[in-house]
């Protein structure tokens, strides 16, 4: 196995945008893995780079918690402060929120936040006063201005330094862990870009989340992290088993959710997530949990909620989408003017959905928790009987109503901008309006018709029947379920989130629910959407391959073609090869014992072969165009006129994998998804027949679907 | 394909004690669904049909949900009431239990709950009083009676009806669900008699848990009403996919924890998982759950803890094991005689970790919560400060220190008897207890050297900064963890037992690193064990195979073999193969071009051959000893003397699975694995040289482990 002892720089790697050989990946890494064992036992020195090996794996995940868990608790103070820049800022200290400010103030006494002295509205700073139309149009005004000049920023800086640093990023994501190669889209300018950005995309107060953009940003910071051990800079197998597990610690940091963080990962965007990923996710996910507990440790941390992304404006594409830095000004100005006058729109949208799931304790003095007659309850218990609403809680529902809308619209006009944007946060708001409505309608029915047979026997009068919170915590599951297909994660993210386990039937009956209508309505989910919008090689793992087809109908070449174009084991010349790799574009060709009895030796990788050809024609003495190229163990003697041969056994992967032509296509597929493979040989009695590559299966899959086979771009 | 078109009873079965083929089960499960979709179009009645079809999955796991539930709600009440009636009976009606005897009686005060004068202990019954010396004997002797009664029925019943009832199951099951066949283990059979002996056994007071059994009991369920649907009762595949969301079900009812049912399926018991069983999992474990909570409202949902199961004594076999019924009653006798005088281990298990996990409130009167000069301090605050133990506290902790003794043995004693057993209580009793003394340890010490550096800076005189409750429950959760290396599923279990999300840090660190610790002194969960202790054919997922052999290392024939036995594919006779039959035992033969060329055609199986044959020689008119056998597609004409031929293309597996010479078994385990293989051929530059078995591979392994190859008993 001369191949793997002197490897060539260049073999064995990869082009851009190009799928890898998850086989030959992890063959690589045992071979590397049983080197380090078998000298470990030669020297100390040996042996203690050994063991260093076999921790490096969890020191790495120990970075990447660390490291992940810093950047979101960053994030989350700039983004807090910021926010609160638009309406104000703290005299005393100009780097404090609003809360900070106010808190050294008046010494816990939330209820007069408010009116803290510190903090100064902008009208209050330029006009002197707070009062008046004249400062609420001031106030205003300073809102939409520094909405606009954020989101200019955010915009102008994705532009100019990482295009990819906009949107989610999970599709993307998705994409690379199963296997893809986008060279720049977990690399340093778009960590640091998309950091930024985010914030200030955030900050300018659009209705997008930063939970589906902070699990690339992890992911990111994995990847990075990946360069400082050999094992995973050199493996892109392991590099995307690193990755599965930034993907969790994303989650985690994002809505402080640890296993939440890692069901996701699971369920949603690994692809190959063996238990020891799992157990490493885990860990990854707890440091970062950690970490930005100690950061940011008054953070909202139990109501950071998380969003689903959606990058693309879909069917609905504004012709505004050409001018991207003049969309998102619009949009967000939009957003601004239209936001402000609304209490429940110009709050950030966690706070929103905070104070729907809240249940209305006897000390609340929300707009939305003032029922008539509080007074009249004794204030012994905290259980509080179902109340009739008063005008403040109606008030509350006609703009909670108005906020509904507002927020479906603007949102799906959001995603498609070239930010750094996510869907969890605005679509679980939607969900949460909807069901506090229904919850308070529920209420008010059960109050005034105690006697019908919907409530007759549990709600007697007087009694706590109905909590409207309740129906908005699931009412927001539900419109996530809907939109992501997540069910398991999505329950356990919830529960973390609200540390609300006794509500576990009506979370999961919600989300097997929305999963069932969602699925009968269209069977993808957001992300495999998008995937298939980009025209991403991916192979989904969750639905089922069911059309009865055999590997010979997916072949190449098709009854038509030419022949396969194979190399023999012996007999070619240098030229001949050179010919056969100009005049086509496969990545690679089969190497058979004769033309005649097409039977199989192994497979040749062109990227492999062209840097090998380049290589001994410059470096190996004698080395011509006729120089005979041999691919077998032995070189039979040569002529002492003939130029010194060519040896590329090494080259050789003596191990391709092969199906034959009557395997069904369901088989091949499944081997496909199992294995990772790129490409499969097909034989028939032992004759090699010709090749199925990751892109044939796909295009197959999009033919039968009734959809543009050429939709699939890459290899 | 006539193979599909008229199968013959008996092809496409598997022996027992086989293994079944993934690859070809989930063939056949697409073939027939396929056949519906296509005629759906035909009728509405077999357009009805195919919704049906398409629903029933989900039907059977509302069945499975449902029946499980129930069964774990009659197990969990007669258990409380065969329990209770060791120590006396209720007078008003004597199939209440205690606790619901004296609800009635004394209105909620549970203070009072001993002294209900409706229960009488047996001392009251018999001799009138339950004071003195002589009414504590009376008591004693009865308590040690019925145990005995309760474990002899127990074992006699496991040994006359049902021997697959004893232990926990879950080996059997994780092995059954990576392909195995036991037949009879998940009948009816073993779920009645399981059923009855795991109340059996749980009443007598023997060390061991229902958890781990009532998986068993849940996947019984699971299999039985596989027989409703034709989908699931004719394909071994499908049925599987039953089995491991039955698993979850079964842990979903143990611990009124369906999202940790669904993760330890996952985690620990199931080989191929989709998502699709996923998302069914967790709608039959929500089923379940949901009954459960409806039969058994007041059972203690939220601390029938689970236990890990354990079948055998290890290397401490007694002699005693030759005579189980014996070995039960001598245990059963010295726990009962033993565990009587101790309060802590006179109660049940699951009351002890209760108890244990309990943080002691202002009301508490336990022994354990006694501590001193609690009157001091105002009644104001919830949190109370670290207090000086008490003697009675003192007393406890020595009662706690011989019931961890005493557990720790009688509990390795336990798990290798013949009745239903399982580990998880038990060990989690264990860490539990050894928690409770390390935490009033700490107590104790901060308390008293609050300016130790340990101390210092978080820990000042008169706060709580010691819960020894929340000890208690880590240690519980690493112990358990240490025993099976669970850990996400483990402290999602947790989370749902005890509520205690705020714990998620603590319990994240102790199930890591019990892991972690438990790893570096064996590399072997008790489960992997238990499997490897009994011989079955278990390929585990978890370890990597890091030996570098290549497959022509491990195939057959070695090279001093004779050459493989195969089968052309035309020009044998029925008596040429017969003999080849009845001269080796192989289960199956490849079918080739000729013997020269040693090209492959497919792969005939041994069982299909036989019936195939038999049925021919019966049935088919002009079939004899001398007529040739035809795997080709067309049959040449025949003389007109020769006798009729025999056609058996149809049982032909036309796609086997084939590798080169040169593919390292790394990758071969992989595919073994990932595929669910049975037996893959070997072929070297397109010519068949050999086969590996999934066997093959187990001895391979369990050579290079330096273990018995012939240890492995099955195919």
């Amino acid at each position: 196995m001369d191949f793997l002892d002197e490897p060539l720089p260049g073999v064995g790697t990869y082009e851009d945008f190009n799928t890898i050989d998850w086989v030959r990946e992890k063959s690589k890494d045992r071979d590397r893995h049983r080197e380090i064992a078998s000298q470990s036992k030669e020297s100390t020195w040996a042996l203690m780079k050994s063991i260093s090996d076999a921790f490096s794996g969890w020191l790495l995940m120990l970075f990447v918690g660390l490291m992940s868990g810093a950047l979101a608790g960053g994030i989350d103070i700039s983004a807090h402060w910021m926010t609160d820049l638009k309406e104000g800022v703290c005299l005393s200290a100009f780097w404090f929120n609003h809360e900070h400010c106010c808190w050294n103030s008046n010494e816990n006494t939330f209820q007069e936040r408010d009116k803290c002295p510190k903090w100064k509205s902008w009208a209050e700073l330029i006009i002197g006063s707070n009062d008046g139309p004249f400062a609420y149009i001031m106030n205003y005004v300073m809102y939409v201005c520094w909405a606009l000049l954020f989101s200019f920023l955010a915009v102008s800086l994705v532009r100019a330094f990482a295009p990819y640093a906009c949107g989610s990023g999970i599709p993307e994501i998705k994409t690379i862990l199963s296997g893809f190669i986008i060279r720049g889209y977990l690399g340093k300018w778009t960590l640091m870009i998309k950091t930024i950005t985010l914030v200030l995309a955030v900050s300018s107060g659009l209705s997008l989340g930063k939970e589906g953009p902070l699990v690339h940003v992890a992911c990111c910071c994995g990847n990075i992290l990946c360069h400082l051990f050999t094992k995973y800079r050199k493996n892109e197998a392991k590099r995307r088993e690193v990755l599965s597990a930034a993907a969790a610690v994303g989650v985690s940091v994002a809505f402080g959710a640890p296993i939440g963080g890692v069901l996701f990962s699971l369920e949603e965007v690994s692809y190959y997530f063996p238990l020891k990923t799992l157990w490493r996710s885990f860990f990854a996910a707890l440091v970062a949990a950690f970490t930005l507990r100690s950061i940011n440790p008054f953070g909202n941390s139990r109501l950071v909620l998380f969003y689903v992304e959606f990058h693309s404006p879909w069917h609905l594409t504004t012709r505004l989408g050409h001018y991207p830095v003049l969309e998102v000004l619009v949009v967000t100005a939009v957003t601004a003017v239209l936001a402000f006058p609304n209490s429940y729109t110009r709050m950030s949208t966690s706070e929103l959905i905070s104070e729907l799931f809240n249940d209305c304790g006897l000390l609340d003095s929300s707009q939305l928790c003032n029922y008539a007659n509080v007074s009249d309850i004794e204030r012994g218990s905290n259980a509080l009987p179902d109340r009739p609403a008063s005008h403040d809680v109606y008030t509350a529902m006609w703009q909670l109503a108005l906020a509904l809308v507002f927020k479906m619209l603007i949102t799906v006009v959001t995603f498609g901008m070239k930010v750094p944007s996510g869907l969890f946060i605005p679509s679980m708001a939607v969900g949460a309006i909807a069901g506090r409505l229904l919850g308070v309608g529920m209420e008010q029915l059960a109050y005034y018709h105690h006697d019908w047979v919907l409530f007759r026997g549990w709600c007697s009068p007087g009694a706590d029947c109905i909590t409207p919170g309740l129906y908005a915590m699931v009412g927001a599951a539900a419109c996530l379920g809907g939109v992501t297909r997540m069910t398991v994660s999505l329950v356990v993210i919830m529960f973390e989130l609200t540390g609300g386990l006794e509500y576990i039937v009506p979370l999961m009956a919600a989300t097997m629910t929305s999963k069932w209508v969602a699925d009968a309505l269209g069977r993808e989910g957001i992300y495999e959407a998008h995937i298939r919008l980009n025209g991403y090689p991916f192979l989904e793992p969750k639905e089922e391959f069911s059309h009865k087809t055999l590997a010979m109908d997916v072949m190449r070449p098709r009854r038509s073609d030419p022949p396969l174009s194979v190399i023999t084991q012996d007999g070619m010349s240098v030229e001949e090869v050179e010919t056969l790799i100009t005049d086509t574009s496969y990545s690679g060709f089969p190497v058979v014992v004769s033309h005649e009895s097409q039977r199989l030796v192994g497979f040749v990788l062109r990227r492999d072969l062209v840097i090998s050809i380049e290589n001994a024609r410059q470096r190996q003495d004698g080395v011509v165009s006729t120089s005979q190229i041999f691919f077998t163990e032995y070189t039979p003697p040569q002529l002492p006129s003939s130029p010194s041969p060519l040896k590329l056994r090494g080259i050789l992967d003596l191990s391709p994998f092969t199906v034959t032509d009557h395997t069904a296509m369901d088989i091949v597929v499944d081997i496909f998804r199992k294995l990772g493979l790129r490409q499969c040989l097909v034989t028939h009695n032992g004759r090699l027949l010709g090749i199925i590559t990751k892109k044939d299966i796909l295009k197959h899959m999009a033919q039968i679907a009734n959809r543009d086979p050429d939709s699939i771009l890459f290899n």
